[in-house]
């Protein structure tokens, strides 16, 4: 069970000051952990519990390895080292191939013999699951929508509209892919549904999270690309396009044919009107919302910062007097030039 | 396979400029529609796509009409009757009637004939399915919920607390109608839950989107009215009140009692507080919140705009001294004045 | 059926003022209420409605009593009086113990023989349903998952991660929780995932409300302590720490490793930054957004006034100017200090 520090270093490529003997077999925190367990220091606001941790050994950054009590594994990417290293310490489990006999599948789906469908799951006609790919208890996999090798979908999860889904993506419990984008046309005294007729494509080693949704394009696709991580509660409306590697926190919503860049980040809440573009490398601040096409690379806010209550009442009364507020400035500063 | 312009026209009642013997058999955007394919320009931002078409026809207005390289069907409404169009060219799957093996009906459920019940279905005592209803794959029913006519569950649907569904309502996958309200007294020293009652009522021809929820009244209902249009990830909590024909976007939170009127817009990520009234007519901007009762029809909106990351924190420290400031300005005023 | 009001004095220990012999079967609003049922009294806004109240009988305050035209039952709370009249008018249905046949229940799952597991679940290796738990239809118990006794999970809930649920806990249709955390670590050009190890532990008497999403911690647990009330679509990140009686309103969105406290509100659409703590007793305002640790119990706002969209346009041009406002002000007070 577990590897020892000299199998961890050379299986991570980094350097190991101590004892290569020494045997961990799980990881904890700084402060939690006990003998026979790796920990790390990535963030440097846990710095302070390094020289009483009871680790057996931590991985850091070389500036941290002269304060470092036990062994060290010294990397200059600590958190992703750690990361690899967790996933040798506890690899996944191993897919039991095949249908459960609770399973409902079409005669007309093609599962591959190395995957694993789960109980109580649906699989509809025209159905491709790949190699290897997981499909946890109560999911549906939908007419002609497609599962390359090694995704997850871990458990409850929709997958409609023929949506054709990479290799080694992960879809938490609740999510929702290929539901109908929020389409339709006012005619005279009523709304009238606009078909949705596109699909989704979700690019290799995306990842999405518990009950966040993911709406088909009404005649394009809607498109996720390489590396995407989503977090939960995430709405994503048709014909949304993500850039590969961008990061969405949980919580945000992005309006319909949005254009997102590669490698952006959107905290939290953050919310993106429909039908406009953010380049690449943008980062939005929590709970901010996107008005208008970005094209300059940065971080930016919108929002009030909090304040105790009475003294917002206050700043609020101004707040919708602002303008007026701006226009007596002008007047005294004419006022004060023309003496 | 597909429809003549001329058999097109005729059934949209609208005029064809071009060969009425064309057939076209799909429906795509200007930029990517091939021939045998049907167009439409509706959002000026895409006129100038209009040239280049290779689409076989083209909906639009009657003013982008002489400027339309191909055959052309002129509509007042090109959206509304593009919509139209759609429906022709793609109807809807016919219904395979009938109760899946896999469903688990209670005896006492009332299931029309000309039903579809799918896979792993529950369907509860007391439960009324009505004609040629879809409930499809992992959907619940619970005991008492009524479904009325051609009414369409897609997947993974949850109807609880006798529940009354109107016709040709549309709920997507993850739709949960009829959860408990957040509903509790504070007691000496803890909550405790105050016993929701009430079910929820909704109309003909309401679409409900995917992971959104309606929570049954606290004692009378919560009532969405007919033509009601409700996007994904949106909370609507007890004894909401929605008028007819209210379109609601993506994200937006729905506090208990409130009353919002009909023919109302609340775009993505908006708040509304409980207890208020919404007159008709209201539109709200994204993520505002509505704090306060609106009585006079109109557009609304909160928020501050997104700015560099750099800019928004000077103005940050501001806002939080802005009553300040406002006070600054009067006195600055009053000296003037009193010179 | 029902009780009388002489029963209902009797049980809840409260004040009769009326005939005890009048029996009541139900329960209403005030306007609403017919002969036979009980309303209450605890919102003022709807004292108005007291005088023309045909109900039997008003659960309402001392100071309330005198104008009360039918038989009073005189509470200093009466709201939460309200709640257990309520319940004893309304007992929970009995559970009918058993596993019904379509679910599927690993043999290695311990499941109490007073435990009700409904139609289309799935139990998986290692879980363990206590006495009186409630497992709705379309639930999944992960392995390992704990359950508590007198639990209810009502329809279409997951849980995952070895999870330990405690007693009396209600969760509400599609909640999730022990979904993996938002973790991920920067290599290069692609984000890593980071393996998230970490479980939820949920204390007695929790609720969480419909399609709420609850993460497993990364190394430590997610915990959400005794009598913690949460709405619906709420997502709590991964090593949240919720202090007991806390009361979280419907979209709040609650960051990674943030910590709040005990006996606190947040109201609707609440954002908190992860890696913060916020004391004990504090209350925030809808849509805020907590940036920085609460040390200081109060209210908190954040936010800018809802108000009709042209003059939100000309106010939002000068928020974008409102540092150098701020510094013209100064300029023009230093100006006139130097005359």
């Amino acid at each position: 069970m577990g590897l020892t520090l000299g199998q961890l270093a050379q299986q991570l490529g980094v350097e190991l000051r101590g004892d290569p003997a020494v045997r961990v077999s799980g990881v904890a925190t700084l402060q939690c952990a006990q003998a026979g367990e790796l920990s790390f220091l990535a963030n440097p606001r846990y710095r302070r519990h390094l020289a009483a941790t009871r680790a057996s050994a931590v991985v850091l950054a070389p500036e941290d390895a002269p304060h470092c009590p036990v062994a060290a594994l010294v990397a200059a990417n600590p958190y992703a080292c750690y990361a690899r290293a967790a996933r040798l310490l506890y690899p996944q489990a191993t897919l039991a191939p095949g249908i459960h006999p609770s399973a409902v599948v079409d005669p007309e789906a093609r599962i591959d013999a190395s995957a694993s469908i789960a109980a109580h799951c649906v699989v509809e006609a025209g159905a491709v699951i790949g190699p290897r790919v997981y499909v946890g208890p109560r999911c549906l996999i939908g007419a002609g929508v497609s599962i390359d090798a090694d995704s997850r979908l871990l458990a409850a999860v929709t997958v409609l509209a023929a949506a054709r889904i990479g290799k080694r993506v992960v879809l938490h419990p609740g999510v929702v892919i290929g539901g109908d984008g929020f389409g339709m046309a006012w005619e005279d005294d009523h709304w009238e549904n606009v078909p949705q007729l596109g699909s989704v494509r979700i690019a290799d080693d995306v990842d999405i999270g518990a009950n966040t949704t993911v709406d088909r394009g009404s005649l394009d696709d809607t498109v996720i690309e390489e590396g995407v991580k989503i977090d939960n509660q995430v709405q994503v409306a048709h014909n949304v396009v993500i850039g590969a590697h961008t990061a969405i926190a949980g919580c945000v919503g992005i309006s319909g044919s949005a254009r997102i860049g590669s490698y952006c980040a959107l905290a939290g809440g953050v919310g993106v009107v429909g039908h406009l573009e953010i380049c690449d490398h943008v980062r939005v601040t929590g709970m901010s919302m996107v008005t208008r096409s970005i094209s300059e690379p940065g971080t930016y806010s919108a929002g009030t910062p909090l304040m105790p209550n009475s003294q917002w009442r206050r700043n609020a009364v101004a707040m919708k007097r602002l303008d007026a507020l701006a226009r007596r400035v002008r007047a005294l500063e004419k006022a004060s030039e023309n003496k």
